[in-house]
């Protein structure tokens, strides 16, 4: 039967739309934290045409459909299980740049386009989509994933720069629907291309888009801001915002502990602390702007200097330090974190948000809980975007620690931290990851019961068809 | 079997719920241009848990819900209709600010809470709800009708300032909805709120909800430019955009026709441009920031000026002149536009937007083809959120025209108009003021079948129970 079914699907795209042999498949068999699975097949269809008949035979058919757009999400959104049963779609093939529209201040993209590709044919125009990212995701997984990035201050996510779409349904007929607008405003009506931002396929794949773009930053300026508590820094997160207003676009946290990592485990970055110990907590901050410096105009590192001198003045005083330096230098040290942890032992990654004003208190909270319940086996070594309540709270075993291979003991670890940050804090599991395989159970634990009846009342009337890696 | 269903209701609220007085009625039976319906009863509910009873009974006896927010709409989407069976629910009464979280940067307030008391409360923490409009809306209803507003181009609309939501569902147990989630970032699944932003009504009724809040603005400084023609003007638009970036917050189109309508019929306006002629076009722009003057940093008018000084050596010329002026005196004519071109004959005003290279484009095809139609007896005095892409269309016809009090003239010219907008130019007959019963034949005739299909799935399986003045 399945033998039957590959000749079938075969025969719907052209000889580079088909892979089965073992040789090719790693690069979608595998996701980009080496979860993995093994696909029926691998179609890689070139237009949406191709994946509507593809997701017409499969859904008459109940074969289970994964859609594949870069493949670098990071909760198992991407990846067939291993069952040798499901339909893997990947969109590589589509990634034709349309059109650019400098006067609508838009970009009409396949749904495949890598976003480098995309911020490459806008640069020349001095434009980019402002989503600032390690990766380089497809505009369609970014989409469906509703990315945010390390510039979330500023611009937001993926979901306030999406103007159209186009997607099919994951129904019997693969329906086609043309949500391809190119307005700035538009109010008319139910906006169904809500339906497929930040739902991860469940409801169809979006193979177009049209997408707001934004006039590059051509200025930045940095500092490091050691802050004199650790109570202060909502506070501190409050002055900042209204000090430099539209002009901030970063306000990420470090803690002391996630910065050793960093620094002992990378051999390339030197300590912006020089002799002196690294501070419990440092806040890194970026401004920015979109256009070149202007003559009479205030150099940027001197707008920071001279606003960020007027907090001295708080009282109580909010800083301990602030160390202006250069961005390459300050952000090497924000970027080398996600290495520093990882490399440091056994890491048990969270992607959590709680209100702005929760996250010290959060933090502390986690600290002293594991504390209780592990001793000093488990070190908290948290950094994240504090200026938007997220955390990436990282756990780090002692990589020689037996409990570091065992299932049980990671199970009840995460139940105990989403318990924390969900039920103690009403905030989520899943502050940027979004949905993948890997957070079913939280999705299944935390989702409130009217909320996920109406998604799936949704589902069966729109999209019944089986798809993505997540049972709404 | 009315009056029956009268008694049922009015025992599910209090005595200042539940109005069927013909004096008490205007309020709520009248529209904000005049439209006018006839309710079975008007109810004012107090609570979500009343709202939730009052759809239930409605729900069960198939009677036709209108939910009214502040009733400051345009497009007839808060009035019953004048079969005297729709029962209307009018949330003035649930207008509680429920907390501030400064830390946070939102508001939690009940759907009822008008827009002013909402920024009262904000004041004295120096934020905002940074929808700039000419009336003073519910928040339930701003959000029902994704509101936009003159400083769009720097803050968006509703959509992007919503975080949370309380509803209930237009289905035969009210069901109660809790999406009041205070999280900048969250990424779990199909974001549930977004049905509500924008649908008018159609799936329920908001019944609070959680409003992202900016700094408010310390500094505006603002300009009136005379593009060197026409054609330059999507070009003036994008260098404005690359010279203020994050700075700008309006660029405003308006018409020679539409400014001069106002300078005749709005006796406190003066002209800026003294003893000389109206241009054909002029564009107002603003610029903005959230901080205080800061010692050592440009003045903002210093910066309006000086960069404006480098367009001046654009080749082609982009720019005849430009005054820079009090803010007060340059926006109290773009005010004015709207009472102007009220005053000066019939008014037909088309709310439209296309996509923003083709704005002028669009004005002078309408013009054209008005022309062509009508000879002169019908003038185009247009003006807009040219930075949006959308444009108030204004049509004047002579008072003393006889087509003035002819309907059918009127319904073959909205027709034409929107078919040019929407067939010819892919642009939209509802830029800003969302659906209501007035814009219902435009609905039916222009949302694509697949979209209307959807839509009407959704409803059906989520909230089926005949809800607002739209057909879906």
């Amino acid at each position: 039967m399945n033998d039957q079914h590959i000749t079938a699907l075969q025969n719907l795209v052209d000889d580079k739309g088909f892979i089965q042999a073992e040789d090719a498949r790693p690069a979608y068999d595998i996701g980009a934290r080496g979860d993995y699975g093994h696909a029926l097949c691998i179609l890689r269809p070139n237009s949406t045409e191709q994946v509507s008949r593809i997701v017409s035979y499969c859904a008459t058919h109940d074969i289970h459909i994964i859609p594949q757009s870069g493949n670098t999400g990071l909760v198992g959104g991407s990846i067939a299980d291993d069952s040798g049963t499901q339909v893997l779609i990947n969109l590589e093939r589509m990634n034709k740049v349309h059109d650019i529209d400098v006067a609508n201040a838009s970009i009409h993209v396949d749904a495949g386009t890598r976003l480098s590709t995309a911020n490459n044919a806008l640069e020349s125009n001095q434009y980019h989509i402002p989503i600032d990212l390690g990766s380089d995701p497809c505009i369609g997984g970014m989409i469906s994933t509703n990315t945010g990035g390390s510039r979330y201050l500023k611009y937001r996510g993926m979901r306030e720069q999406v103007m159209g779409l186009k997607a099919v349904l994951a129904d019997k007929n693969g329906t086609i629907v043309d949500m391809l607008c190119p307005l700035h405003k538009n109010n008319t009506g139910f906006d169904t291309k809500q339906l497929f931002i930040g739902s991860c396929g469940s409801f169809g794949i979006i193979t177009e888009a049209i997408i707001r773009v934004s006039p590059l930053l051509q200025q930045r300026a940095s500092a490091l801001l050691i802050p004199s508590s650790m109570s202060v820094i909502t506070d501190l997160l409050i002055e900042i915002e209204k000090s430099f207003g539209s002009y901030l676009s970063a306000f990420e946290g470090m803690s002391k502990n996630a910065m050793r990592c960093a620094l002992n485990h990378c051999p390339s970055l030197s300590s912006p602390f020089g002799q002196d110990d690294i501070p419990d907590y440092a806040i890194l901050i970026e401004i920015s702007r979109s256009w070149p410096q202007r003559e009479a105009e205030q150099e940027l590192d001197d707008v920071l200097e001279s606003t960020l001198a007027n907090l001295w003045e708080n009282s109580p005083p909010l800083l301990d330090n602030a160390l202006i330096g250069s961005d390459e230098k300050l952000w090497a040290l924000r970027h080398g974190l996600s290495e520093g942890v990882q490399k440091s032992g056994t890491l048990y990654a969270f992607d959590i948000s709680v209100k702005r004003s929760d996250i010290i208190p959060l933090r502390l909270h986690i600290e002293t809980g594991i504390k209780a319940k592990y001793g000093n086996t488990l070190t908290l070594c948290d950094f994240g975007h504090v200026g938007d309540g997220a955390l990436h709270c990282a756990l780090v075993l002692d990589k020689d620690d037996p409990r570091g291979r065992d299932k049980s003991f990671e199970k009840e670890l995460r139940e105990w931290v989403n318990d924390q940050v969900v039920l103690e804090f009403g905030g989520s599991y899943s502050a940027e990851h979004a949905l993948g395989r890997k957070v079913q159970d939280a999705y299944n634990k935390y989702t409130p019961a009217e909320i996920r009846q109406i998604t799936r009342q949704i589902k069966q009337a729109i999209a019944p068809a089986p798809i993505g890696t997540v049972d709404l």
